[in-house]
């Protein structure tokens, strides 16, 4: 759509639709033609709803969670285990953990993993704060729930190597099969991790 | 994600996002995270965006197209041939049209098609202003940009008999190929118009 179609505000509205992930200039077209047709149930909600989260969500200081409040929902909730640490490497880990709902713990989000590659050091991530958590809140396992890459993996390896001297129990997310698998779809590497780690039945 | 991981802004923005064309819950949940870790280039931009769009947005009253102004900036373009009119079912055909760029005439958006089904008759269509405007701009030729579909067709085939009376010449989009389409992918009724309105190589 060229600029003498409509006025500028809405191909900057296609434009800045486009840039969300999972909407090209194709389906970004449509995303704007469907709030100008909804303007009432969606395009002004929306617009209010983005306006409140660019002023109101914070990174939890604590955790480096995203929310509205700082310390954020997770780190005041009271009856969470205050034992266990989870270490993610971003938020949308932290959220995918807590849609499984098997956890009741305090997350520590990494913001990313070391890659030399991407010039992402140590000092890059939320490690220094981290090992000050586990020793002030007397944490007594973490939980490594990092990405099985090989960028996951490094990081994984150095927070260990960070976390030696506090002696608390350090463990990570079990490799496997996944659930409603295939095993003929499935690589080499996590059908060999499965068999190694087999369970009796 | 429940009520307890964040405060209820980020999950409202979630749902409203999964209500976009194209964007699932899912997908909504990674833009909703792209979005407030870009908070300075996209977050607030889009807020601001879709809050004048909001404001500023109206539907042409000559033509139906959506834009920031009335009459609309192609119904304003003094350039535009005003002997054509070109009749779509909504904004994004127009678009579309604009797109390919052959044009250069002026629109009318009837917003619909006719469809006994949907409950959608003569009078929930721009069909009385359409006859209006062709007597009142002595309009040469009306196209027809009406999609190929059962509804769409029968909602030409009306229009013709409404302006039977004009004597204006009435004209449709030709049937064919696509360009870079293969035969063998094609549907016979498309084939069968191709052969019918072959012409000279």
């Amino acid at each position: 759509m060229g600029g003498r179609v409509a006025g500028p505000e809405i191909e900057r509205l296609i434009q800045l639709l486009a840039r969300l992930p999972g909407l090209g200039p194709r389906s970004a077209r449509r995303a704007a033609l469907h709030l100008i047709r909804k303007r009432e149930e969606l395009l002004a909600p929306l617009a209010d709803t983005l306006r409140v989260a660019c002023d109101k969500i914070v990174t939890c200081r604590a955790c480096g969670n995203a929310d509205t409040c700082d310390p954020c929902t997770l780190c005041r909730d009271e009856r969470r285990d205050r034992d266990t640490l989870v270490v993610v490497e971003t938020v949308a880990d932290l959220w995918a953990l807590e849609r499984a709902g098997v956890l009741s713990a305090r997350y520590h989000v990494l913001g990313g993993t070391l890659s030399p590659l991407d010039g992402m050091g140590p000092s890059d991530l939320n490690l220094a704060s981290l090992v000050e958590r586990v020793a002030a809140d007397r944490v007594k396992e973490v939980i490594l729930a990092i990405n099985a890459t090989v960028d996951g993996q490094t990081t994984a390896h150095y927070i260990v190597g960070l976390l030696a001297d506090s002696k608390v129990k350090i463990t990570r997310l079990a490799h496997g099969i996944p659930v409603g698998g295939e095993l003929d779809y499935l690589d080499e590497g996590t059908l060999a991790a499965a068999i190694k780690s087999r369970t009796v039945f």
